[in-house]
């Protein structure tokens, strides 16, 4: 038997794999901090074993709430990704499975790799409607892109009268349902026969970063970048040496404006799909109030797996912390920005035991989320 | 040159072709019947020649105003179905093209054979929630199929508590983007990662035929059967010997029950989306009025193609053609019935110049329709 | 419980299906001709019964030897088809199975509609290398279509000097196989990177009818068109009255020229797939019999599907039955000509028992035959 | 503009990117070696404008011949690959390119991932024909994965009784056509519908290694490992410390025996395909001499791209390398063993200028080599 997670965005630290029935494993540190919760590898040679696979520093993970109820996904074929048994249990997360095939792939999330990304990148710069830009260098030297989807075609306005809405995904890497969410909105967005898309296009333009934190993505990351700086704590003070992502994004945002913004991520602990918005932010009123109201209230119709019972405490009035990007933006654009949570568990009201929250939920949900955005659009500024 | 409608779904009657400049063509009557409007034929051997194809017997077609703004559509492929020029004058609905290649489709709008027809059921069936119930035979010998679509794994309500929707399409055989629609909606309601379909199959049995007129279907008729009945004028008394289409299905409707009926249509003469309702009916109240509109403020909301303004004239009180499909299911079953219409032109309010409506678009507002029927469907009852 | 044929290419009359045990029916015979043997039926509404279908007339069938060791087939979705118990005795061919849908077609051999031509057609021609010539009308006023596919980009040789190369299928319409064997060749023929395809088209042109018959096509018919002719017994006189299908195709080859004719075929009794020479033909000679001869042997190399033991008798000198495509093109143009014949049952060397011989291995050996057509081309003429 | 190799199997150093005439790159080395002419990297920022991309150490690469007359690969989407004006002129190599899109990949050769390769292993290993054997682990921690492909169930013969065929790829990896090829090669013999493939399967069982260099992969190395070891030199004494890849195969070769080894490589010099055999070893003999002929033959006629005139000078007898794969195997298993080589520029008989030689007719000539095998495999042992 082999554990191996060598490759893009894997994670985990093998202490001993001889005995199926005590494989011991670690999750690695993301490098210079101390979060870790995501995990992602290979077993091979175990096929018809009852395995029990060990993650022994768990109660030290970043969020030791989120092992409570949470089965991890496997995958044969690292296309389809199901639930497995799994259990917490004095500070040890336990997987108990008996694997069908002698490769067979676990993770916290199903994976969503840089390779993946690069496919999806060069496919969507083929529509005439979208627009690449490459905003800067990672501190890996990786490119931070940028889509810019527009279509001057279907609407005699001018760009300057249209809607500026950002959408960012990924700030934390180990959220891969972002990634999965930015697929199924894109491509919806891109459909010329979706009438939602159309009428979308005729009244914004859309300037999406896929992937804000490629470097955390690639080393297997949970929360940080390459010198494990947490991005969306940046936001008030990013730099080139500590947090070049967010100043690149942020940089563009005050050159281009920002009418609406919606940051995407995923939540370790909650079995919901939720959002959180600006509350505490001290021109907080009103108007935005309806407007995220409004939003959360098509989510929710046009798609059950959302909804707005559970989620965050809303921040007092003023008491936003700063440094997150939804306060940052919504305070220094005066603008709608919301957080948008799915979970990594599966949501609660609305289950499907055999995959839990997965690719292809999220990928509807992003895509959903284009009703909920027409319905606000026309209100944004 | 040759013109040929031999096929499934064809029809035409070749004057002379001799002419690329004066192709003279004739729409065949539906058998036994002076309904004509649609054409469907195939043009082969005028790759680069400027052709004009007239249809002179166009000013007695059924729906004269269905030929004005309108344009027929063409495919090389019988994938991909465009517009292209066309014109009605004196009489005379023409078509203007140069065909790129040697063989080329026209129609009165994108076709949907009977093979695929069949290809479709032989695909959906293959789906657990879904049973097939072959509810008789047309009067051409071929069989007229039901599905039933369930899903008691996802619930544990019985069945007995659950809402009975009907879906009826292509009683008119000539409104093809009936079936276009019945795809979209199937899809997606079978789709285990869509959480309205999920919502949806919690609640509600849904009974659909996708095809009410086969033998029109294959015949290339507009709106009647093979014996020359129009099927949407026989739910009051229909026979086995006229209209054993709506006998078999009237007939499982009372074995059932209906608690929300559906019947998809498309109208030669109107540029837009639109649903009718049953106003005129004697039993008509304030509670069917409400699920109406709130069916119809979804499906706009959800789908900008489609629109609440511009539609037939409302029945007045106790006026209704009892005669009719939806008049006659509201009445009977004391419940939400409904006609859908789509456009054979375009939307006029959101075009696409290209295709105008299309199959893709079809497709997308039967798929819509799941979100308006989810909003209403806990009221049905 | 419904027996239903009506549909393209379907053929059977249903006497009683009352009793799953007992049901009764009968191949129509093709019209005007006493030829019968194909069948293409749906059963429905006999989900989970042990069903015994009776083909009450098979003791007269045109090939009764073809029912010995023959299994018919079934497909629920009309994509897969697989076998089913059957067996002759008594004169009766029964198939006895338990369908797992409420929906089954039985057919002779995987059946392959019209609307699947029409599909391919639609999608060939936009390939450059393809140029439709529709050759003239049929009795049933379809189209009698022609493929021509050659390649000027990667040669520059002059059409004039390439070889002639002609592809008959489907004279006998209910010899469907020979439809796949045709998507097989003519796709692989298409394939820039398939360095045999490019080798062929550097040296020749080829025309191709991929349907020959298609009114018997149509009809249901087993070997005859739509006046209950036999196609490959016109070659001599073909007439626009009774052949026009023949008379078409060889008035185009007497144009145009042959070099090579390949005519595609299904045997009802034979469990190999072979071919059959021009050797009874009184210009037959040795350069003919080396050609045949190497034909065969590359095509038994690269698909061992296809052997050289089993056939048919070979004619003796001059008594060659000059009515027939091959003999007939073989002695008027002085060059090779070949049946291919494949397999109703299955091979019986290679034998695959859950789907016999298949449309994906009647494509395959469509596609090998380029090989083989490869190893002879530089010597046809 | 910017320029980006951090990626699965990237490799190049930018000096400069700031004005589009003179872009100045380096190749990387092989880590710990002084190997380097892979290249792999993406471009953005560029759409619309005159580039050149000089690589100013091409002067001395490991094949400088490999220069003369090649043309780089380019991307934007990943998928499509096709050739850009190249030169090389007073020691350096120049791409002169002027992008459609704003994201550019440029590479010597089309790349395949280790992403792709996992997914490719993961789709394959679901087929019951395949077992997978995780044979130890590369000193990067990745795994050393091999595929066994037998099919009991077509054949009565018992396993010891059937040839073992041994395939191997990408010792060197820069040569990814090795990659292509495998999965041309694999596909086909999974393929239950392929008659060679069956026959094949009947009479052997194949032991592939479809990636004998899965570092040199993901860190972008032309020839070696991790440590910067020429894996194709190690056969005669390979070490768990230096070279474990070879170490493990050969393991597995003397517990399981070899009647057939095909080693594949891609040249950078040579214009053509074409195999090296092993004259050069002690035992070389006439039966060896026969079937390496045979098989050639065979390769030849099935596929054009491939020929048998131009090559690597054949070794004198007794003075072969015996470090390399082809000779030890061929006579430490006294079995034919073969290396396969194919172009990085494109084939001079059979050119494509558009993709020169690509990762399509790689897989073509993947698929070819089954004929080739199936000509020999009785007469292997």
């Amino acid at each position: 038997m082999f554990i191996n997670s060598n490759f893009d965005g894997g994670n985990i630290r093998c202490l001993t794999c001889e005995n199926p029935a005590d494989i011991q494993l670690q999750i690695n540190k993301d490098h210079n901090s101390d979060f870790y919760q995501w995990f992602y590898f290979r077993l091979s040679g175990a096929q018809g074993k009852n395995c029990s696979l060990k993650i022994i520093n768990a109660a030290d993970a970043s969020y030791v709430e989120g092992w409570q109820g949470y089965q991890a996904v496997a995958s044969y074929d690292k296309v389809f990704w199901f639930r497995v048994d799994s259990s917490y249990r004095d500070g040890i997360f336990q997987i108990d499975h008996k694997p069908e095939f002698q490769s067979v792939y676990y993770a916290y999330f199903a994976p969503y790799s840089m390779e993946r990304y690069g496919d999806f990148i060069g496919n969507v710069i083929l529509d005439p409607k979208v627009q690449l830009d490459t905003l800067g260098k990672t501190l890996d030297g990786q490119d931070l892109d940028q889509l810019i989807i527009s279509n001057p075609a279907i609407s005699g306005r001018p760009d300057a009268d249209k809607k500026k809405i950002w959408i960012n995904a990924r700030q934390h890497p180990g959220e891969t349902m972002a990634s999965w969410w930015i697929e199924g909105f894109v491509k919806r967005l891109l459909d010329e026969n979706d009438s939602i898309s159309r009428a979308l296009l005729e009244q914004a333009i859309f300037y999406v970063v896929p992937n804000m934190n490629p470097d955390g993505s690639r080393r297997g990351h949970l929360r940080t970048n390459a010198l494990g700086v947490n991005l969306n704590r940046e936001w008030l003070t990013p730099t080139l040496e500590k947090s070049p992502e967010v100043y690149f994004v942020r940089q563009k945002m005050h050159k281009i404006g920002v009418d609406f913004c919606l940051d995407v991520h995923g939540d370790e602990a909650l079995p919901y799909n939720f959002i959180a918005g600006a509350q505490g932010i001290p021109s907080w009123n009103e108007q935005l109030a309806a407007l995220q109201d409004r939003f959360a209230k098509t989510l929710m119709q046009v798609n059950p797996d959302f909804q707005m019972e559970k989620g965050y405490p809303v921040s007092k009035p003023g008491q936003a912390n700063m440094t997150v990007c939804t306060n940052y933006i919504a305070e220094t654009f005066n603008c709608l920005a919301l957080t948008l949570e799915m979970p990594f568990k599966d949501t609660i009201e609305t289950p499907n035991p055999a995959q839990g929250w997965s690719p292809e939920r999220s990928a509807k949900l992003g895509a959903s989320c284009l009703d909920a955005v027409c319905q606000i659009v026309a209100d944004l500024r």
